[in-house]
């Protein structure tokens, strides 16, 4: 797939194509595609991050709330998405020792409880490691507005990661 | 080497045992030595932590500016410190492409002609493509005090870091 092949989608076809790139989102893909054609990636880029801001703050917070927690139930049951299921293999979160999976569990309950989202986080530009140091941080934290923002700008990352590999695909 | 051993080390072989912890810098293991003994290595954490806090300003920027950069003059010469050398290889910054050495160079140059001291990453932490995405969102940004901040903070994720496999070997 690459971005002429996009332009050339009906609007149906290009929400379908683009519906994994948010997270059980694909309202996303419909609102940005009354901007195509796009005369580049980062256009495209610029009117998917554009279809969120512009969203109700409901709307937003149901598009946090659609992603599944790291290494927790969606994880166990194999119910998560390939774009999720894949990312979070390749950060080592499913090789965890008995330990790591309890703190993880706690970290992600009281960040939840806390916060009212998951915790949200680029695996791909993380080691396990830091994973965890990062959660471990915000989980403590108490600036929802600021978590709220991080997440936010954390899925549309999340989202140029899994454009870019389905354009390079 | 374990807690116990550190808290029977004099002064100067205290120093000297935690020397690589904080780059270039064996002040700041030095001046956490008066709080020895320590309970645990939380204890130990929170006086090196102290010793960075409570010194001038000038002194917390001279440890950022003992920093080398990321795949930069120390790493292509062989001068990097045996600590940052591991770090760097880890991360893959030692296997980068022309076109990625010449974006880290040219990011790593602008953010240090900007704020005046080298962008710091605990690259344990993060992946190569991670360590990039950050590196061009904080070469971006203008807020000096904040980078400040950002990088005395990495400073001691890296030093925890160190610490950790110091005492696991």
């Amino acid at each position: 797939m690459n971005l002429n092949e996009l332009n050339h989608l009906s609007a149906a076809e290009f929400t379908e194509a683009l519906a994994g790139i948010y997270e059980h989102s694909p309202w996303i893909a419909a609102a940005a595609h009354v901007r195509a054609p796009f005369a580049d990636v980062d256009a495209l880029i610029a009117a998917l991050r554009e279809a969120v801001a512009q969203a109700a703050r409901e709307r937003q917070l149901a598009l946090l709330r659609a992603h599944p927690e790291l290494a927790g139930k969606e994880a166990a049951s194999g119910t998560l998405t390939a774009h999720s299921s894949e990312e979070q293999k390749g950060a080592g979160l499913v090789n965890l020792s008995e330990a790591e999976k309890v703190e993880l569990a706690e970290l992600n309950r009281r960040y939840r409880e806390k916060f009212g989202f998951p915790f949200i986080i680029a695996v791909r530009h993380h080691t396990k490691s830091g994973i965890l140091a990062e959660l471990r941080g915000r989980a403590a934290g108490d600036d929802a507005a600021r978590e709220f923002a991080t997440c936010l700008d954390q899925v549309h990352e999340i989202a140029r990661l899994r454009l870019a590999s389905l354009l390079a695909a």
